[in-house]
């Protein structure tokens, strides 16, 4: 049961992977979009921890403006981790996002609604929700990354 | 009459750049950000130039969706055009761009229009219409290239 759950997402992944593996002219185009967007993320997510941990002043305005391309911005990595971009380029990509594909897609999956909830809570204007989606976010993130990415 | 406007036009853009420059912690990473912008963008806008070119067959909801992303994308890498960021890193961005900022603000400006219609023309499905927005994009991005990023 468990062999079969495994090859059916497999192939489940495999079949979402191919047309990403289109996208791309090389393996090293791949790398580079996902690190871009991972680095865009991080800019507009930093400047909200620097507001949720009292860095610098809240502005409720300027934290919604961050979140939502922090949202938009986390749909993007995943297609970059296509299969044969394990290697390529200057990448800290550890070899369990492809030996272990379900966790690593319900970890993006967790971003993204992570990130969702971190718009929808900075759109309030309310400074403690926005710590709490914030803190989770961050949670999400160091997980995957903790898992899936090299020192 | 006219060194005046240029003053006011310097004066807005100053105001413009200074929460700019805050929200980058060095000059690399503005420039990181802005490159990032760029190259995620341009990856997307292939892929409706594919389609629009004949390259791959024309796919109205692929299309939508690069063009969304497109137009979302194309309005983040000017905050990384910030003051200081002129010889940081590797970068192409000419002098131009902090001689002549009113003219390069306005072909950002420019950009996030046509984006725009290029994302209203993708959702229409209309593949006739998508060619139209995709050349006027394109001539955007070439206009802004050729006066403000060096070969």
């Amino acid at each position: 049961m468990k062999t079969f759950a495994c090859i059916a997402a497999a192939a489940t992944l495999a079949a979402l992977a191919a047309p990403a593996a289109a996208q791309f002219a090389k393996p090293e185009d791949a790398v580079k979009y996902r690190q871009s967007a991972m680095f865009i993320q991080s800019q507009h997510f930093g400047r909200i921890g620097a507001m949720t941990s009292g860095k610098v002043p809240f502005d409720a305005k300027v934290a919604a403006e961050n979140a939502e391309v922090v949202a938009e911005v986390s749909r993007l990595p995943w297609a970059g981790f296509m299969p044969g971009t394990d290697k390529a380029g200057n990448t800290k990509a550890k070899p369990e996002i492809w030996t272990e594909q379900a966790k690593f897609k319900e970890t993006n999956e967790k971003l993204m609604a992570e990130t969702t909830k971190l718009s929808a809570a900075a759109k309030t204007g309310n400074l403690d929700a926005l710590k709490t989606a914030f803190a989770a976010t961050a949670d999400t993130c160091k997980t995957c990354h903790d898992a899936f990415r090299a020192k």
